[in-house]
């Protein structure tokens, strides 16, 4: 059996962390195709990483194995997890990282990765991405049934419920989210959903939008839709509303505050 | 069948859009071999790609797939290609990113990525890297013909001619050409050919190149031929004159103007 | 056959160098799997890749081909070798980046890589990763002979032996060693080792570290262990001492002096 393993990591590439992983998966399943989806995690970040598993996992086919590891407290008691959610497989700390999983399929299975079986021995108390949850995603992706790997868990780590969830529920006709994520481009990714857009208008052109300062009228289709230079909002790829400067960054123009603002939604009255 | 894909973007890799092209890829095309060659490619520049595409493009065998996601006007008219040169195929946006592609094959073809049985739906406006080329990427790998994906075109955007063919008429003994790109070495490549030299002389050793207030003698073979601290001349790896600093970064010493700076060639009298 | 190949480079991505290396062995081993170690290495630093060469390159399997090139040398008369070492092959310039296969396995093979049937030609003189090492590193995988690459030499270029080796000679009680690395997370990486640690006291927790003027009791065996902000000894993945910092970096912390910083041990006399 012939799976795909993707890894998504805080490890960086230049210290050849992200190396012995490959290796061990390697070693493991020799064929599994392996699939880097990120090294640059902020160092720690687990809500980074789980933001951007959020906006990848569903892509792949089922019976992929999603291996993230940023681990802060390895070596500590935190326990190491396998989960199952909607026919993928998800490998890694026990710290909130796989809130999508859980979060998209109320049936998810978890198993404690307890069996030293397939440990890497000996077990470094400071690299389970090498010994512990490198070689489980190598026997998932290989064919084992997770159930092997340990026992049942029913209370994994949660994230905060998104703010989103709590900021849609629309008063007196205007709604209050927050930027979430700045994406490479400098687009303002933020917690609010084309679906609480609708609770406002349905007509998106009647929509204003305020975030630190700046008042846009009306909700894009794509980027290249406003002027030049200018400000617009759109729902991105991933059908979340974002703040964008036409040929520029929203985020460097807007400044640092602009990473964790909130961002106002109501009804145009003109 | 299967056959590689390699991927050139501007996406980074820290928000998740690559992971989720390479997921569309793999849901379609299970045994494709996908290769990363960059994501680094600074936000929105077409001509930067265009020039890493024609650095590593022929280096693939025939029927690879070069897909290339440098896109500032997604969701706007501009049309999406696959385009079929030299027995290699290409996809992405029609902006002049595939310029390679027209120049070294006069039989190139173009197809409009029209038709919908091939997108991924819903396809968002913003996103057609996953919607819209990763699909077609995915499909032309394994194995369908490129005119199922739509109907030809003959006039697909094409970047200016490069300034070398127009700088190497020499006149009056000398040559201008420019710097083009400042390599990860600080090395500063040129619109200048190899053949353009043998314009000015055949002998190496009596070329004199000018390039921001330096003068260097001669066209070396290899980096490690100068002096330490030395400026030098050499034909580099993809054929093109270049200025490089022995052990040092030309492009650092040389400052910010150095990376579009005209530099001169001609015949030494000595 | 289809083997692995490993890709460590100092090119970056952005300038399609390593495209062109990725192509030139699709090319020739159309079914061998690529995988991307790093191409981040500083420009020229040939310990630093020697280095991460020995973070990762024990983890593949025998029969792995590792792809190291860092060759500020190229076309110069350094030598081009291939390198068979506990079953694993090598394949790079000889200028000691291989350090590592040459001290784990006395018996170690070295091919110059002469053969110019396995050479791409035209040979650039500034480009031999992709018309020698790459052309090498493919045929290995693919199940050549690395005696048909050219001819058997036993002199290659060796590192300066590990400051380490020396420093562990304890000398009344207490022990020297030095910073060798900071990895991304900003912890310093030492050229002390475990086994050097019990010269002057079998019992961890009665171990004092100096480094930069910080005094650190006992080794920890986990980051976690610390409490937020103190620094803390303990022994990483790769077996080396490292001085850490809970939650941040030991590096920034201790400023660029720490890089190579010496470090003391002796025995707490508490």
């Amino acid at each position: 059996m012939s799976r795909t393993i993707t890894l998504t990591t805080d490890f960086g590439t230049r210290d050849g962390y992200v190396g012995a992983i490959k290796g061990v998966i390697r070693g493991l399943a020799p064929k599994v195709i392996l699939e880097d989806i990120t090294h640059d995690i902020t160092p720690g970040r687990v809500d980074e990483a789980a933001f951007v598993l959020e906006n990848f996992h569903a892509c792949y086919p089922p019976c992929t194995v999603h291996l993230v590891v940023v681990d802060p407290e390895v070596g500590s008691p935190r326990r190491a997890l396998a989960v199952v959610s909607t026919g993928r497989f998800y490998v890694g700390p026990d710290n909130g990282v796989f809130e999508i999983a859980f979060s998209t399929d109320e049936h998810f299975t978890c198993y404690e990765l307890t069996n030293e079986t397939y440990h890497r021995k000996p077990v470094s108390r400071t690299f389970h991405g090498r010994d512990i949850f490198a070689p489980a995603a190598a026997h998932l992706a290989a064919g084992l049934g997770p159930e092997k790997l340990g026992g049942p868990i029913n209370d994994p780590v949660r994230l905060e419920p998104p703010a989103a969830a709590a900021a849609a529920q629309p008063e007196e006709g205007q709604l209050t989210g927050h930027v979430v994520h700045a994406d490479r481009f400098g687009n303002l990714v933020t917690d609010i959903r084309e679906r609480d857009l609708e609770l406002i208008s349905p007509d998106k052109s009647r929509i204003l939008v305020s975030c630190c300062g700046v008042e846009i009228e009306g909700v894009s289709d794509f980027y290249a839709q406003a002027a030049k230079g200018n400000f617009l909002a759109l729902i991105g790829s991933s059908g979340r509303l974002e703040v964008a400067l036409r040929e520029g960054s929203a985020a460097k123009t807007l400044g640092d505050s602009a990473r964790d603002a909130s961002i106002k939604i109501r009804k145009s009255t003109g």
